[in-house]
């Protein structure tokens, strides 16, 4: 339909970002909503598209790309609701119905990091690939993940940023910052814990070599894991620590040492160049994965 | 069709199993055949469908569970081919293409693996579930996805088996046996590597209480990082090595340490072993799986 209108979430710990588009996917209106207690920002959310649907016209369909750990399984109950997370007043919320009763449209929903994996595999760094992997690191680290034409949801979806990695050699006394797990991926190499152990990002440091070479080897083994379970590919890593573009290259030579030449992987430093890759949308992967969540919601 | 004939081949590296079966999936016919040259091999398998199909009726489809790495992307010259493998001989060996040419029907293939898990997935532990993971342990470790109605490509395939791992602390001084990363799963949990260890099967020592917590450590890693990563409702360990049942508490138990009530995963003793358990079609999960791929190839 040429006039169609799409409501397009990216529901956030700090910010609800909100879109209305056209079929093309040109924004016709945006908001940005501080998120605060789920009464309230979902009030701010729905005033929102309400009062665009009497400007713009009628909302096919809302996809929301939000924080997690989300309820996804379409048989649940509880589907589309925030499980268990340390963000007050947010858990068990359900992000989904309230909208849903509202606009009375098409509604998808699923992790940001998901639906960040989905826009960049239809429209970014992933074009044209089958298969699709996004990482974000930042203040967590979490993974999406896009198999030929969907994202990977199950029990519950990717948490991939809680792996096990080994230890950098020089990096043996730091003892993680992660409250569930101590010194996994997201306790050894996210924001925080950056900060906990060189003081400022990555990308402020005035000789960043061995933090880079640290950090970079324990994305690393997120990459080569990745590689060797979902066979993906491109390999995205985005998010705010990724600013520090000499991860890159550490990261590719970490999985050219994991792999080691097995099975013809990354095999090649052309090869590994095009496997892994910084976004091609940058910061708008979650906003335009929301989009992409309204349009497969719309068809199915 | 009633009287419709399909033929499943499980291709291993010492035995090709052959079935001709009816649209039930009841054998009517069935061979072994060893795996010596690609030629006389593959020779003798058309030689028994030919027989078949002349006494049976025309062979709708065919599929193939084999060892790999394969070629299976659908738009590579290559499909269906099995790639640099040390089995002599059989590097770049099409394993589809005579077939194809001979019988002129739909033809499936995927590893061993991923067919194990599909056939799991659609009548055996993981009948019911929408993503499941499909673990072997015996002369090598590799695990097969299946994710809502269909097995996990990309790039190539999941080689899970290569990941690495923490080391147990009683184990610090096995360099591990895999000829391409030493210390990496499959150095450290295989079969082989179990009798550079302790001599014997696990199943065979007199006391395997040592031995089965060092292995059930490390298989236990790669259940946790398929968890993380695939997000599965079922994740089944079979092959040789878990003859010894004493591993399946020792995964569960390493599971539930290193995830460590994060997002509810695997939280009870009861979701645990609803979640990690062994194949319900024990060693017919290959030719089942081949069978289910030759329907897939016939539907696509």
């Amino acid at each position: 339909m040429r006039n169609a209108r799409y409501g397009a979430i990216e529901a956030g710990g700090t910010k609800f970002i909100c879109e209305v588009t056209d079929a093309d996917g040109t924004p016709l209106a945006a908001t940005r909503i501080a998120t605060t207690t789920p009464k309230d920002t979902l009030a701010a959310v729905m005033a929102f598209f309400d009062t665009q649907q009497q400007q713009l016209g009628v909302i096919s369909a809302i996809g929301i790309a939000a924080f997690g750990p989300l309820d996804l399984r379409p048989d649940s109950p509880a589907f589309g609701s925030i499980l268990a997370t340390p963000k007050p007043q947010w858990s068990h919320v359900n992000l989904v119905s309230p909208l849903q009763q509202r606009f009375g449209c098409a509604m998808g929903i699923d992790t940001d990091v998901n639906a960040a994996a989905l826009a960049e595999a239809l429209q970014g760094a992933g074009k044209g690939c089958s298969n699709v992997v996004y990482v974000t690191v930042g203040t967590g680290i979490g993974g999406g993940v896009f198999t030929e034409g969907r994202t990977l949801k199950g029990a519950l979806h990717p948490e991939m940023g809680h792996i096990r990695v080994l230890r950098h050699p020089h990096d043996a006394d730091f003892a993680g910052c992660c409250p569930f797990h101590g010194d996994c991926l997201e306790g050894l190499a996210s924001g925080p814990a950056i900060a906990a152990r060189f003081g400022k990002p990555l990308d402020q440091l005035a000789d960043a070599t061995a933090a880079v070479d640290i950090i970079g080897y324990y994305l690393g083994q997120l990459a080569a894991t990745c590689i060797l379970l979902l066979s993906p590919e491109r390999l995205i890593f985005g998010g705010g620590v990724m600013q520090q573009q000499a991860l890159y290259p550490v990261i590719r030579q970490t999985v050219s040492r994991l792999i080691n030449g097995y099975v013809g992987i990354g095999a090649t430093d052309t090869a590994l160049q095009q496997l892994i890759v910084p976004p091609g949308l940058g910061e708008h992967a979650g906003i335009a994965g929301a989009l992409a969540l309204a349009k497969q919601a719309e068809a199915a």
